[in-house]
């Protein structure tokens, strides 16, 4: 499987001059991203692509090729795997379309692929797909020109059933700095399955949780083996929910059977984070690089009366607790108070505590509390209140290394948030230094995503399952 | 009222050289916000600041001051009030701290003031809050440091019982480029309260819908009375719901009575739209410029097979139904596709549709049909792609104006959505020309939020509940 991931050396069936040609983009993408095995443009007219020759024969392929891209007209795939056999090219990604989708579950040319493909022993991902994008290796087998420089690498592996999605989760993870590992849009599967690609990804090594974007499971029962006994996180988007989906999804992948009771079941026994936007993935990536979240008790911890209430809230909502805190340390952290106005609880507004060293004692003494499992940190930014963290103003990174220390020392997760200017939090993100979350009520969804995935593995402590 | 807002002279109380010194913030912020009226610093002692000498005698105030910004100690507010009233000034913004929240209810400093206000017939706003952010007349009366140049014009007022979220607030709807009109933070209400500043904001001409951070609902009768006849739409963020937040927001706001069914009778028999995050405020107020949603039924598109299926799931959570379309209607889209491999269905995917007069028809021909309330539009951007509206590519303001020209022509909500890198997103919600959501789950999001202010204020067509 490496080989559709970390090829040694490409060749690109289908390129030709013409401004129209879309082969020539997997040419430019793989380029423009810093591929830097060897490529080899194959195309029925003598020509040159980005400086190289397209090839007219398969035959004058030299060996050592390990994957072939395909985007020639349906009827010529069998043609195009036989020379892909002779070359000794056992791995393929097939773009083209027009098979089951257009053709019905009985397409001859789909039958033609397997047998040639099954001769020569070759494995292929598609047809109907835009493959792999892999920022381990820059191979970029899409035939959409991409904005490949925005690309960030990062843990994350994604396998998508549909390619529009799959640009867009190369982009959002990008987008909010969280980068990937491997995105692979998995097409008509007619070889390749997600069973496949989620095996491969879960041993992959540059790869450290699997998102799932998914229309159909049509192997529940290996789909629920594979992700109990994962070493990595499983987060599914598992679109295609309800009536009115039914309709579109079976023209666009023919996905017929949809079972939700497979998903329901996966959340519940396996421990699956389950998400409902493309955006919320990334938000379960984050939340999934804090340290385990082993039970359901929060302290809640904010700068702002406002939005100590809002965290209030939002804990309650996603079934968190907040106990009450021990009598003697609300006493001590109320000692630092500056007007000495607000009572200390939890939720908890530390907005009259403007010694930093009585912040971080009441952030160290409530994570450090054996009743508390995680806590969710609604941060105040500006450039003149930053000065709390230091004598003359903590920088972004300062803010961020405390936030981090505090999380590994305690082994606890500590849930990130900003109330500030937008620019200020993406700053913030950039420097991917600790995982920072949009807004207080989305660090308390991100902790309850983690919850999901350590509580439900069986891993959390007793008596933490309330609310839940 | 209008002179909390627009006011044509401003006196400071509390200013003072010192670099601590909170109030001048308060000068500062309104001088690079731009207000044009006359500022007048009053303190204790003499000195300068931005250039403007610091008043040490009220008596030396002109004639014209009407609005008076107060940053004295608590047991100095009944004297300062004492000299506004023999200047004429007959409004303030209290700042100052420390009344009731601190003393509990029985505040003999508050009687006082109540007292000297209603001696001089002064109206306030406060004590203990952060006053007006005014984008119409540049009034800026926050004592932190705020970056008043990020601050955008817009439709938007919003009055906060938080001056965490009033920050924050201005910010996001700034970030989100809708922009407000006037923000206001309300304290402790001891004398201007909620119902006070909704009925101003529901008459400001620069207001075109309120927005509401609420903890507490004290006058609920007024309330639904108020919101019910009001020509402008009430968005709604109550906090303060459940168990956990009562506690911290008792001692932030004094908000002891928590009904919650007010709330819900507001939200099922007044239309209020109600929201649980301040992103979703933005979110609220995009929806709202939209044209009126009269019913439940959608046309949902989109130009990818997959997030026409995560619109379809979105439309049903929220929902809503994607009636199937007339026959002879499908075909003549169908007529449109190139590779004539996809269905045409509602959800609809035009992701084979390359003829831009295609995507035009069916955009226009789905609309049109009395059938469909209004429409979730996911479109695809890339620089590349955008060729599809044009000979040679449109660009992004052709592209808005388009969904501008087709939601005003049939009187029906676009909810428009791309699938693309941020900064294209980014790029499309700054210029400002028609309302562009963050994804398509957020799309349909908004949909619900401008069914919900009519279609429950009675405005919807009959038969057109269902699903909610």
């Amino acid at each position: 499987m490496r080989a559709f991931f970390y090829p040694a050396a490409v060749a690109v069936f289908g390129v030709s001059e013409e401004p129209r040609n879309l082969a020539r983009n997997i040419i430019h993408n793989c380029r423009s991203m810093g591929f830097e095995g060897d490529l080899y443009p194959v195309g029925k007219k003598p020509g040159e692509v980005q400086g190289m020759p397209i090839l007219t024969d398969p035959e004058d392929l030299p060996r050592g090729v390990d994957l072939a891209v395909v985007l020639v007209p349906a009827p010529r795939v069998p043609e195009v795997f036989d020379a892909c056999g002779r070359k000794g090219i056992r791995h393929a990604v097939v773009s083209t379309g027009g098979f089951r989708e257009y053709e019905g579950a009985e397409s001859r040319v789909e039958r033609e692929v397997l047998s040639v493909a099954s001769r020569h022993g070759i494995r292929f991902i598609g047809p109907n797909c835009i493959g792999v994008i892999s920022t381990g290796s820059g191979l970029c087998t899409p035939f959409n020109p991409l904005d490949t420089g925005r690309f960030q690498k990062g843990p994350v592996g994604v396998i998508s059933q549909s390619g529009g999605v799959t640009t867009q989760a190369a982009y959002t993870f990008s987008d909010e700095h969280v980068g990937f590992s491997n995105i692979i849009s998995a097409g008509n599967k007619l070889d390749i399955d997600e069973i496949d690609l989620l095996s491969f990804l879960l041993q992959d090594e540059e790869t450290e949780q699997v998102h799932l974007y998914l229309e159909s499971i049509e192997r529940g029962r290996d789909f629920l083996r594979l992700v109990r006994e994962a070493p990595k996180p499983v987060v599914l988007l598992k679109a295609n929910v309800g009536r009115t989906a039914s309709a579109v999804a079976r023209s666009h992948t023919a996905a017929l059977f949809n079972d939700d009771r497979v998903v329901q079941a996966a959340v519940r026994q396996v421990g699956v984070v389950r998400v409902e936007t493309i955006h919320d993935m990334t938000v379960a990536a984050k939340a999934l690089t804090l340290p385990a979240l082993r039970g359901n008790r929060l302290a809640a911890v904010s700068f702002s009366g406002g939005f100590s209430v809002i965290l209030a809230d939002a804990c309650e909502r996603e079934g968190f607790v907040c106990p009450p805190l021990p009598r003697d340390l609300v006493r001590k952290i109320e000692g630092y108070r500056r007007g000495g106005v607000i009572r200390m609880s939890n939720p908890m507004d530390l907005g009259d505590v403007h010694d930093p060293m009585g912040v971080v004692f009441a952030l160290e003494a409530c994570l450090g509390l054996d009743s508390i499992d995680g806590m969710a940190l609604s941060m105040i930014y500006d450039e003149q209140m930053s000065r709390l963290f230091g004598g003359r103003g903590a920088s972004k990174e300062q803010i961020l290394s405390f936030a981090a220390g505090l999380s590994e020392r305690f082994e606890k997760p500590v849930a990130l948030s900003f109330f500030t200017e937008k620019r200020h939090v993406e700053d913030f993100k950039a420097l991917g230094k600790y995982p920072v979350f949009n807004d207080a009520v989305e660090s308390v969804r991100a902790l309850r995503m983690l919850r999901d995935y350590w509580v439900r593995r069986g891993e959390g402590s007793a008596g933490a399952q309330g609310g839940m």
